[in-house]
């Protein structure tokens, strides 16, 4: 499987019915789907290594898609082989009232992450031309002036997205958008699942029941939001993951081919380093050297 | 070895010859360290899922030690168990201008963790009574009032982190800290090894030499803050470095005990919850029946 096999680039005209969440991607079964997601992770883990030291990029890694869609699953199995020292993982729910006072990026922009960095979002800004899209009485919520409510509101919320995500790339920070597509069948039968285990299901809530009660509400924003933001410097990933083993197979291909494309090195030490570091080596040894001998030293 | 044999609590006498940086805490060797250390990642995984759930205690991992001591290791191989989700991790570097124009805990404050999550520390607010006292020139750097220079600094400091530190814990918030203690001559060694490691040797700065050139002036003042900052309720441990095998197990073997020590459970589902879960249940499955059945659904 390649990036560009999943990758959804300014398709007006997407469709349901093109993107079946039980495509295998290519991947035999399980079993070798393990095998090279460990490969994969190792991958991610040495990538990173270089990224960190490169310090020239950012990466922002968005993860979409409705209630057990598997996002957590993604974060873990695949983000797992990232060292947590150059990662951090934001989770968007709703909004707090504070952070409905301010812009809709708002909260996103402080979750950016710094050159060398990459930023995992559990979902994201989308969530505003989803959830708010499906829910109308939220749009109230967010005190948005009137006459953008009437005029627009979604139209000038997926250019500003698109702006925003050009503003990111031109200035080095990356973006990877992964939409997880479940079916609804298979959702229920998480949803099920959930409640069946004895040791989880606390967690159920009523909330949870929202998305297959509102199926076809939230298929028609997700479809709206896929061909309006889906753009040549920020395509969206459509991941089949009725599987859960093919939708981190390919996530995992793709933040690896990703970060392979950028293709960074780590900075190579400069003639004056040189001569700095020999300077700081001889000073090195001269004090183990006394440290050896019983010495006095020079602290 | 248990988490009370490195365990300093309030030891005013705290003197250097009583830690040794080579001991080996009764671990055999190497092999067996790292096969107990896959153990105890793979326990710090499971506990950390049950603190999350809990929801009820925070945890701030505070890990000190000069340059070299190997502060970034311990946070990749002990931490890479932890779900990046519920992690996150603060590195203190030099203040900005901006954070110094606050109070010297303010930054701090903001990396605290929520309830359920996990905070580590990359070196922390007691660089304000490490860096700051061997380097007098910085304090005047943060703008302190001047009478409070003049008057016992450090005193204060040390007290207001114990009350600060003691607001936490009465709060949820749980602090372990680990003082990584490398002898020079060791320091020295793997400030060398990073001169001659080709690939990393960019990273080497001038200021890499600061400690070993100010080795006993940072001594005293470790020695100081451990005098006055190891309490009750937030400890410090002295972790023996000289040998990363060593320091690896016994911060993972010490977060274990701290986080068994909880003896946290996964909230019950209460009776009231049982009724929805049913009702939940029965929604689906007749969801679930009608797609089988090709017939249309609700949504």
């Amino acid at each position: 499987m390649k990036a560009r096999d999943l990758r959804l680039v300014a398709d007006h005209r997407f469709a349901w019915q093109d993107h079946d969440p039980r495509a295998k991607c290519g991947f035999r079964d399980r079993a070798d789907a393990e095998a090279r997601l460990a490969e994969d992770v190792t991958k991610l883990g040495a990538f990173q290594d270089v990224f960190a030291a490169n310090g020239t990029y950012g990466l922002v890694i968005i993860i979409q898609g409705v209630d057990a869609a598997g996002k957590d699953g993604i974060i873990k199995h695949v983000m797992g082989g990232l060292n947590a020292q150059g990662v951090s993982v934001h989770s968007f729910r709703a909004p707090s009232p504070q952070e409905r006072l301010h812009d809709f990026l708002w909260r996103a922009n402080r979750a950016l992450p710094e050159r060398g960095r990459i930023a995992i979002f559990n979902r994201s800004y989308y969530e505003e031309v989803l959830t708010l899209r499906v829910n109308p009485e939220l749009v109230q919520a967010e005190r948005i002036p009137q006459r953008l409510i009437e005029h627009d509101l979604w139209e000038t919320r997926f250019r500003e997205i698109n702006e925003f995500e050009r503003y990111l790339q031109h200035n080095g920070i990356g973006i990877l958008k992964f939409f997880l597509n479940i079916s609804k069948r298979e959702q229920l039968q998480r949803l099920l699942a959930r409640i069946d285990e004895k040791e989880k299901n606390w967690k159920f809530s009523a909330s949870d029941l929202e998305t297959p009660q509102k199926w076809d509400a939230y298929q028609d924003a997700y479809a709206e939001m896929l061909r309006h933001t889906s753009t040549k410097h920020a395509p969206w990933y459509v991941i089949p993951a009725d599987r859960k083993w093919v939708a981190s197979l390919a996530v995992a291909t793709i933040v690896v081919e990703h970060l392979e494309s950028l293709r960074l090195a780590v900075p190579k030490p400069v003639p004056h380093d040189a001569e700095r570091l020999a300077l700081a080596r001889a000073y090195i040894e001269a004090e183990l050297a006394r440290i050896d001998e019983g010495l006095p030293d020079h602290s």
